[in-house]
């Protein structure tokens, strides 16, 4: 079969036929085919095993005709060889949360061949693998660190806001540490191959918008101006009103959750610079037919006005999702349905 | 002492010398005082007991100087008597969740003055005993709708949204019983002496800008059309994507969670046309008194060139927060410190 490149042109910036569309989480536990694997391995194991992970990664490509695929991991992969003891049970817990400036001290900066060698191969494993381009992801600083900082999820995120607003220093050292890891994590996926990489900023959104400029941005920023040789795409959610500083941001794509509109997300951001992705509620997913067409004809309408539009949910699909709606929004954004 | 009437020359559009000073649930768990009366009664066991409510309501007021009260209660309270079986574990949870058509039909309207004596009793107490005006309040259609279907807190609001995009008619059928409900509250708490009141819409942004549009703002509107006689202050957190349309509401007052600053919480709701109420991020005074101060004064700054700025919390103060930081807040804003 031949490659299909509908992902790069559109990220590139050129008109294209349709969006391409994928999911966040297309490889996950809505899908059978997965869950018969995660009964055979913890989460964890298959997060390390690349044959594994290939598998994971394939799976939605074949089942549904998704335009890319996204490398199988998880964003706190590469914070555990960063000193962080690590497990899901199954929401992320963290045995050592960093608290001061003796904690921040001791993480050390990833080496991602040699510390996370089986991410690297899986994305070799599948850049030979697929006749579509691949996603390789990383969390970004900010977010990695509310998990470093809370241990765990967080209603308020307290312990990250008191340590920015109580001891900015510890913040800073472990920020940096952070972001030159995150770097050289992508970096990395890029050499081994990865067409374009996404960075989540799941939890940028939780604080002001003085805190986001001060200390969150610059961060991102450093990424997006020295990684080398392919697009980025950076979706820090539930951050529609820091989008007039987001919009400085130097990269291809804007990751756009589904709180406000494709066309007030670019206008917010910076009228016709960025690609967008996005922007239909996992949610919705459990809707009619009827709903389910209604708001991804909307999405698409307001997609062809931009510089260019990826198809993906606003947020990670979730676990009870029907498998019958999902192939039937793919059909709706290929004109099948 | 003569009545402080700082709170209503704002809202109404004077120019004040400085502006009022409330916190969202300012009498509650971070007061030694409020945990004391707690020990001897459930939450809703004080919730209907006006003496207490009332000197709940008045802690915060003699304890830190604010220049208004609100009400003690929970937005939930009114939901009961329409025939919902609600409990606090501290968390409120709801054995009779609505999901179907059968469900809604079930629900009867609210008759203020019989179903919740205990609140009117409360305001007319209060309302006696304060030389500051009182805030009334309750729950956004929408919001109570979320409790009432989800049955409990919710991630992704899978159970409303499902109704809504599988079975709108059930979800109107309960939305105007809410809603009729919901002003026939607000008006009884007014015509018992309440000054001001404030309508909040916790969940609003759960939704994306097209179902904000078609299915909770019509409802908030009906609402703040057909209120009388004082002002109306409309909350909906992690709702600045929807400024565009909230802009359109008949109202005096907005509140503005910290997640966008004054300055363009203004613009995008409709430059000039409402007093502002916000935004200090409630984690923020677990930060230093530099902190505090710094982000205090930025907001004091943005205020000054609205039509009126009312200072608050963009969300309700947090059990843990340091007494003295509080103290610190609001004699920042007083220009005490």
């Amino acid at each position: 079969m031949a490659f299909n490149d509908l992902l790069l042109r559109t990220i590139n910036g050129e008109k294209t036929e349709r969006p391409p569309v994928w999911f966040m989480r297309q490889a996950g536990r809505y899908m059978e085919e997965y869950r018969a694997i995660r009964k055979k391995v913890s989460f964890l194991e298959l997060c390390k095993t690349p044959d594994l992970c290939t598998e994971v990664t394939l799976q939605p490509i074949e089942a549904f005709g998704f335009d890319n695929a996204i490398l199988f991991s998880d964003i706190l992969i590469p914070i555990e060889p960063m000193g962080i003891q690590l497990d899901f049970n199954p929401a992320p817990v963290i045995a050592n949360p960093i608290r001061t400036m003796a904690d921040a001290d001791k993480l050390r900066e990833l080496d991602p061949e040699k510390d996370v060698p089986f991410v690297m191969e899986t994305v070799r494993k599948l850049v030979k693998a697929l006749d579509v381009p691949l996603i390789g992801f990383s969390g970004a600083p900010f977010t990695l660190a509310c998990y470093m900082v809370e241990g765990s999820g967080s209603k308020n995120f307290e312990n990250i806001k008191t340590l920015i607003h109580t001891d900015p220093e510890t913040y800073r050292i472990m920020m940096e540490k952070l972001t030159s890891s995150t770097l050289k994590y992508l970096q990395a996926q890029i050499d081994n191959g990865a067409h374009v990489v996404q960075m989540f900023d799941t939890w940028a959104g939780v604080v002001s918008p003085y805190d986001y400029e001060k200390y969150i941005f610059p961060y991102v920023e450093h990424i997006a101006n020295n990684l080398k040789g392919a697009p980025l795409i950076y979706f820090a959610k539930d951050s529609f009103s820091f989008y007039d500083t987001i919009g400085k941001l130097n990269c291809a794509g804007m990751g756009v959750d589904w709180k406000a509109t494709l066309k007030d997300a670019d206008e917010r951001l910076s009228k016709g610079k960025f690609v967008l992705q996005g922007n239909f509620d996992p949610v919705l997913l459990f809707g009619s037919k009827e709903a389910i067409k209604e708001t991804a004809e909307k999405i698409i309408a307001e997609g062809k006005d931009l510089k260019g539009h990826i198809f993906n949910l606003g947020h990670g699909i979730l676990p009870p999702t029907p498998r019958e709606n999902v192939e039937y929004l793919v059909k709706i954004v290929k004109g099948e349905a």
